[in-house]
């Protein structure tokens, strides 16, 4: 049972926390951690958070995440954040006794997971064939920018060109002004999270086959569901396009749907429900416009969309975030302040539920980390075990796991294997 | 084995085609499926396309995302998209009989996956308690906005206000404008594959466990992850604030990193490792810039951020879209078009892949329609099954799972308990 000092999940509605807690659902799954930057990481940072024994493989001079570190402090946060709750090991796979510890690992392992363009692993001689033939209980996870077949698998990506190949950015911003990226990297993300979950549908599949597999994620495919509103708006248009909307709706068929200003900053507003809208003319003391025939539903709202906003805006204006929050929750439609990362880093939400912690990192000092979206309730939650420094675990693993001694050690190290 | 009209994925590197076909990794998994708009049925359709059979149970005037089709046939789409390849059932869940159905569905399932309000199906007496108690074995799955415990359990949530409460609407955008949304729905589908990830992690728990749980994803938690370069930028501000850096990397820690505009419309340009940029400036025929002063590492491109964009610009200006793509995979640095919605529903990659289908909806006509971003080697990938029409498999999985005889089934039509 690991993470025994933390507060059981036991605060919400229909806990089992009537008996004692169980292990964490991945306890005993061992992972053998390639990924490098966000994608694979998030993916292994998912499975250290439920329960698995993560090793991560850096090459010798550490992965391109840690090595952002020369531009600033700052840059390191994003490492420190994706790669808590790992052991962290050294490898250089361009030598033959580099690829022989590999391969030790991997026997050992359940999982290997990595996020290298598509045949790197296979140049180098440990590809998912050889790895199989030694381990046929292995599942090994490719998550690439593209896939690993089709016209396009050689070209490179990150969360960036994603953004843009995917379409995602085509559709971002004002219709009045250019393309633009998400200011956050969800493409690396979501791609990770779909990457976990390939994995563990594997590894549930093995408990019942046997077998191994390989699964792959492209970064391209798991962005094109968050198009489904846009593409209902292509569809409308007859194929011809569809158009950057700013704040509202990305298919414009919910109304009201948009930013608005209120007093002091901004919310956003959403009626998804009749109900919603109900509630928010209450709430504005206006029940007449829930009757009022440019709004009394959301296909009129929708066709009388600037006005639906005008009417919104001009309440929201004499509001402060606060009390629209208040009311949201009393009269039950949905709204939230637009919230800066200092509130959110500080939510008292998410620290009462435990998915942010306050930790003393040997690097950063006191930073926040995050914990995982994914709750099972049942068991202790695990806490933040701060992101180890370059080898740190080389002892530990390349000893006690694979059993080499003190003096081999060394000499790995000396040789510029480990 | 399912899907064995569709070719195998044999042709990527590794694949495991050397056997017979396998069946896909949820095949025999049953899941009742209360989901609704995106998050819930994103999830359900992940689990649909791995093969497991999924019963979608929908209020008799269907749910919010089938009832979005009053505003126009585009806005359909989204609905047809996530709901592919499932069983839709009504069942009126404020009625002891419709409630009774849904126990009896429950007692054959694995999984019961919702995403209602927190309390909503406890309110209705057939919550997580109710039941577990009858079925010990069931996964309950639980998708929420802000999660079932904490103070903010209350607040109704959709996309747009998380993308809001999350912060990620306050560092997209530019400087000088206003928050803005990214276009697409990232919050609901991150949520949604997490949930995904959430419900097969105690599927395979169970298989060693032989005990069900709750799980539970909130979808501010699961964007949270999203902000790492912007919360790395945070923590270099002393705390301050992260800025909006418009199509810039979101830590201001890599360059070049941006979106330029080429002879033709624009491209997304990334430089993460130096053998990036010494390609691209190959590529530009200014090996020069490479050992620059202003330019020779990352930390110096970044510390010279305009200047370093304006030699990219100048350059790509001179080059059509597919010229830069093209010179990308030359060179080997990372680029990509910004491709509008008609080119990616079109684009001859994924169709290849088999991650989009052209197929004839009953009700939408010709339309594309996207696989699951899972891959599975080994497996025949699922083809799409078009979206059921309301109640459309009352009968089948009434009448043949439950057992109801056609008098009965009358009788609770008539009734409006189905």
């Amino acid at each position: 049972m690991s993470g025994s000092d933390t507060a059981s999940d036991d605060t919400s509605v229909g806990a089992t926390s009537d008996g004692p807690p169980r292990a964490l659902p991945l306890h005993g799954v061992v992972v053998v951690d390639l990924g490098q930057i966000y994608l694979g990481p998030y993916a292994t940072f998912l499975m250290a958070k439920a329960g698995a024994t993560v090793i991560k493989v850096e090459p010798p001079a550490g992965e391109p995440a840690r090595r952002r570190s020369t531009v600033g402090r700052g840059a390191s946060l994003p490492f420190c954040m994706l790669n808590a709750n790992k052991r962290c090991v050294t490898i250089n796979l361009k030598t033959e006794r580099g690829r022989d510890l590999l391969l030790r690992l991997v026997r050992r392992a359940d999982v290997l997971i990595e996020n290298f363009a598509p045949g790197v692993l296979d140049r180098l001689g440990v590809g998912w064939p050889v790895l199989r033939a030694m381990n046929p209980r292995l599942i090994y996870a490719s998550g690439t920018g593209f896939g690993l077949s089709g016209p396009d698998r050689e070209q490179l990506a990150m969360d960036l060109t994603i953004q843009a190949a995917s379409g995602a950015m085509s559709v971002t911003g004002f219709a009045d002004g250019g393309p633009l990226k998400s200011g956050v990297a969800f493409a690396d993300i979501i791609s990770g999270v779909h990457l976990y979950g390939a994995v563990v549908t594997a590894l549930f599949d093995r408990e019942r086959s046997g077998q191994g597999r390989l699964v792959e994620v492209a970064m391209l495919e798991a962005v094109f569901p968050t198009l489904a509103s846009n593409l209902g708006m292509l569809y409308s248009s007859g194929g011809k396009g569809a158009a950057r909307t700013g704040n509202r709706h990305g298919g414009l068929s919910v109304a009201p749907y948009n930013v608005y200003s209120c007093a002091d900053g901004h919310v956003a507003l959403i009626c998804q429900l009749e109900s919603h809208w109900r509630g928010l003319t209450d709430a504005m003391g206006r029940p007449d416009l829930a009757t009022d025939s440019r709004f009394s539903d959301n296909a009129r709202r929708v066709a009388n969309m600037d006005e639906t906003d005008a009417v919104v805006a001009a309440w929201t204006a004499t509001k402060s975030r606060k009390q629209l929050a208040e009311l949201s929750v009393e009269y039950k439609f949905i709204c939230s302040p637009v919230r800066e990362l200092p509130e959110v880093v500080n939510d008292r939400h998410m620290h009462e539920r435990g998915m942010l912690e306050w930790i003393d990192h040997p690097e950063l000092g006191r930073v926040v980390l995050p914990g995982s979206p994914l709750r099972f309730h049942g068991s202790m939650r695990e806490p933040a075990i701060p992101s180890e420094s370059l080898g740190a675990s080389n002892t530990a693993i390349f000893g006690e796991m694979l059993e080499l001694d003190r003096e081999e050690l060394s000499r790995l190290a000396a040789e510029g294997v480990i």
